[in-house]
């Protein structure tokens, strides 16, 4: 058996946050969400941690209710590219729905991406779990949660096969024949799908590392599949170290099932990290925070899972009310979770609507403790890696100033970044073109 | 009468350059079109030169016969916004089709990198010539001429009503008491059109210049009709100063009708300078060009005007061969002229392909005739602003180093940067967001 990989780390970069109420935490710059000094200033962070890369999330519909940072923030294409001109090492992942896009322009912008960075790019697939989406893309109506997923893998289908327009060598660029490509080395895709019909070629060729990182972020039966399939990575969240590791080992053995190693897909839960000096200091700052969230703010937060649902109708301390299928064809992984976790504590709706907007996470605590539960996690693989959220202002510092030194000296964390690509440092092996391993041509 | 602004210039900047064969000039670096690194020298050289902007054109689908350029560039959008984050003052415009794009996605990313950039971004808005970019873009055929440009339309009244969703003020930020933003100046679109159906807000606010710089590239009667009405500055190609004053005298007149200002619309002819110490020398860079140009590429890049007609079919050294209306739903104005050119002047279809391929353009020579050329179209309202493409590799040098000089002198071009946006710069105002000029509330 081989040495396992090393952990992975990621930073979740998001301006004011993904809390209703976060922004108005003492330390918060109000415009981060728009102010590209705030982005390069957490990266150039992440990238002296050495993580592998920033993440950048997405929405493609709000509304009055919508969490301040998702009202008014960059575009993810856009940040990422104009952070890979002033970074050097760190990956650059970011959202993007393949509900609301046509393949050609996500593999052409994310393969632009790749070619700036000089191979660190990554493209966190999407289905767009917010029904009004649709009413922002002329479309009739948002698809069902299992047609989304159908147009993803067609969608994604078609994105590697135009990655895989150009062999790597195609290229001759011989200005004394005049000859600048070999055509026998460029391959039309003419993809006849249900969803969408491709000829190509896409006009950019593939990048250093091959083809950018492929990430799935969704958790449901059909999230795991397309992930198990196809994606190179996952981004998950789990409250606890068995609900993970179970999620962990049903995905991996799900990419074996697919004929891969379990080396071929790299697991990310989501953590928020609180670091103190004491327990107590850390559990101050956590408390700190729950303050700041009025009710009136949580009900909403909790509502844009419940495509929108109004919970200020119901009374605030009596059991989770009964609302049905109520969520199923937009964060279904998530609302499913928070209907049965009501159900089994007994919990009333205004435990459960403060807990989603400000969920407590296990990771508070003195650097130590922190490093000891990462620790725990990495080994008993529920995570390959972990997905560092701020929940407060100063968490990536001080992440990545307490407890990644700690990590390194447990020999679980680079000192160093191994490669210059994404894909190198995330031990992922670059994809051979498929007109190569296949000898398929033209 | 107000002072006349002073002459604005933008820098093209395309990788291995915009002709079959440029790419095989000794000086050329072969990967350019990828090369992130040569993208900074070029923009870099341009904002010395207290250029406008810098300008990336587009197009969506290639075949064998494409110019080495199109086959492996950058993708616009992404190759802007990792321009903005090494830039300080020069503006950046790329090209995006109306025909395949959603106006949701094209309004988020421009207004994304005009915050990532402090205000200078700039959209140059096209219909896509090419035929075949359906067959990228999974619809059955591309639309007639007319219905790209009703489509444009529709497209920019929407992205322009997106880009006004959030009044300037409308984010508050006040922590204490917890008010992010004030729901009276934040506004739905609610358009419902023949092609589109948008609801919004857009998920981003307005920036420094208000609304992203729109250029129009058609010059068609369609293509001329949408930029006098809606367009912020137009980016046209006229052989010679008479044709020239005309379309700047009509796009001008229109505008009037349309109940604009003259000076609401700035006109941008792209020349080609060559610049020597002597004539000779000059017109030598020039046929150094030329010389790395067979037929054989020259009739490839003919046909591309000509919805990739093939052209090596008809005996070269007879009078250009009657096409019918071949060219008409493609890049009409161009394919109109050449059509009428080679009627007129009895052109063979050598000459016809030879002049396609490397146009000889009239600003070869000394930095002075140079120099005067540029006052003329300038003093003589042919331009109020000229695009620079690089033809030989040292273009932009050379043009800057000794030319720029010249007209600074001369009291017409700037010597520093008037303001920190692009409206700023090319003496546009800020568009006022449409729902404080019309008091039209939510």
């Amino acid at each position: 058996m081989t040495e396992r990989k090393k952990l992975k780390l990621g930073a979740l970069v998001h301006g004011v946050g993904g809390s209703m109420s976060g922004w108005r935490h003492p330390e918060v710059q109000t415009d981060a969400s728009v102010n590209f000094s705030y982005y390069q200033e957490q990266v150039k962070l992440a990238e002296n941690g050495k993580f592998d890369l920033v993440f950048i999330a997405d929405g493609l519909y709000i509304t009055e209710k919508s969490i301040p940072h998702f009202l008014n923030r960059f575009e993810p294409i856009t940040i990422l590219s104009a952070l890979a001109g002033v970074t050097k090492n760190i990956g650059l992942v970011g959202t993007l729905s393949t509900t609301y896009s046509e393949p050609f322009t996500v593999a052409r912008q994310f393969m632009s991406i790749d070619h700036i960075s000089n191979g660190r790019a990554g493209w966190n697939l999407v289905t767009s779990p917010l029904e009004g989406s649709a009413k922002n893309y002329s479309k009739n109506g948002h698809p069902s949660h299992d047609d989304r997923y159908k147009i993803a893998e067609e969608h994604l289908e078609i994105t590697r096969g135009l990655w895989d327009s150009w062999e790597d060598d195609a290229f001759v660029r011989d200005k004394e024949s005049g000859v600048f490509f070999d055509p026998k080395k460029l391959h039309r895709l003419n993809y006849e799908g249900k969803y969408f019909q491709v000829e190509g070629p896409l006009n950019i060729g593939r990048s250093k590392q091959g083809q950018p990182v492929v990430f799935q972020a969704g958790s449901s039966e059909s999230g795991k599949e397309l992930a198990a399939k196809a994606a190179d990575a996952v981004f998950t969240g789990h409250d606890n170290i068995e609900e993970a590791r179970q999620f962990y080992k049903d995905v991996k053995d799900r990419a074996v099932a697919y004929g891969r190693s379990k080396d071929d897909i790299v697991i990310f839960p989501g953590i928020a990290p609180i670091v103190g000096r004491t327990e107590e200091e850390a559990e101050q700052k956590y408390l700190d925070l729950v303050n700041l969230t009025s009710i009136e703010n949580a009900l909403d937060y909790l509502g844009r899972f419940f495509e929108h649902h109004d919970f200020s109708q119901y009374p605030l301390d009596e059991p989770f009310p009964d609302i049905g299928d109520l969520g199923k064809n937009s964060f279904r992984s998530n609302t499913d979770k928070i209907k049965k976790e009501a159900k089994e504590k007994g919990l009333t709706l205004r435990q459960v609507a403060l807990q989603a907007a400000t969920p407590r996470s296990a990771f508070i605590g003195t650097p130590e403790k922190i490093a000891n539960l990462i620790q725990e996690w990495y080994e008993q693989e529920a995570a390959d890696g972990l997905m560092i959220y701020s929940a407060i202002p100063s968490a990536l510092k001080d992440f990545t100033e307490q407890v990644i030194p700690l990590l390194q000296e447990r020999g679980i964390y680079r000192k160093e970044y191994e490669s210059s690509t994404l894909r190198g440092n995330l031990g992922l092996q670059i994809p051979k073109n498929r007109h190569i391993a296949s000898l398929v041509k033209n």
